[in-house]
């Protein structure tokens, strides 16, 4: 499994539907790589374009890895390791294909899914653990991806419903879900 | 369905295992109530007994449900109003029994599996989702639930593993991937 997570601030929209980079809420990066770290995510990627918030990443990575934070609580050590800040999600596509030595196959993920070729979580799940393709799955923040970052990704799963017609969920609990769904245990694809 | 959630500030472990209250966390009661909105929980249990923290409680919820937070954002309110605050899991209980006619059962959670009753997602499922008993699932924040607590559940639910052996999600995304596991659409229990 070839796995990586990407956080989108820019482009997502705002309330009214404006296209906007969001700020980077601290807590999210010790949320999601959490959950990069336990479903074997390669890398987290956070992507923004405004330099003070790279640097917000890079200062809140380098306090829990090498600051005071890495003797305080080793297990955010190693979730907070996975995170790496780019600019856009073109820019972590070309880290990631670097590394893989090929393109990865880019998964948007989309609650109110408007736009995109249509992936369900078993499909999705099969790609991921038996295609032995990279795959890049991304998250929106504030009101979610832009249509065309979405348009452009090879995929968009499936909104998140649970037992009602609500979704409204955070990203953070959005993105521990749908890493559940296509890596977790009880969802291993077998044969 | 008759699904209750519960968020518990005392009594839980901090990092040197004492027994504490702890602080609640706003951003807690959004992304639980939201996911008990998703998951359709009748109601969301936080649970402290300090007078100060649930006095925050209340003002949070009032300002989404009543105040300008109920204008600005529908979605927060419809799951804010879930949130009850009460001073003890007895006095949820009672709570629930009350509004039942019978005790639920409670299934603690607990990453470090110690202690309790354990019953696996497929068992709670079939708990949940056929037995037609309420069940009141009961989340730890801090450094999780204490021993005592788990023993007097009925039952005690198996840890979230992903794909590796790292389990230390964050008290929001376990309790959104529990939720999922338990009563998602695609764990319905059929037949």
């Amino acid at each position: 499994m070839h796995l990586y997570i990407g956080l989108v601030h820019y482009p997502v929209y705002n309330k009214n539907s404006d296209i906007i980079a969001s700020a980077v809420t601290t807590l999210d990066l010790h949320d999601i790589s959490r959950v990069a770290r336990t479903y074997d995510a390669k890398k987290f990627f956070v992507v923004t374009p405004l330099e003070d918030q790279q640097e917000l990443v890079g200062r809140v990575k380098k306090h829990w890895v090498e600051g005071h934070g890495a003797r305080y609580n080793e297990h955010r050590k190693s979730a907070i390791e996975l995170v790496s800040v780019t600019p856009s999600v073109e820019a972590a596509k070309t880290v990631i294909s670097e590394s893989e030595g090929e393109d990865p196959l880019v998964i948007a993920t989309d609650a109110s899914k408007t736009e995109g070729r249509a992936i369900s979580y078993e499909k999705a799940r099969e790609l991921l653990q038996k295609s032995g393709r990279a795959v890049f799955i991304i998250f929106g923040t504030a009101w979610g991806l832009d249509r065309d970052t979405i348009s452009r990704a090879d995929y968009s799963l499936d909104p998140v419903y649970g037992k009602t017609d609500y979704n409204h969920l955070s990203v953070r609990a959005a993105a521990a879900i749908i890493m559940d769904r296509l890596v977790g245990r009880e969802n291993e694809v077998v044969g």
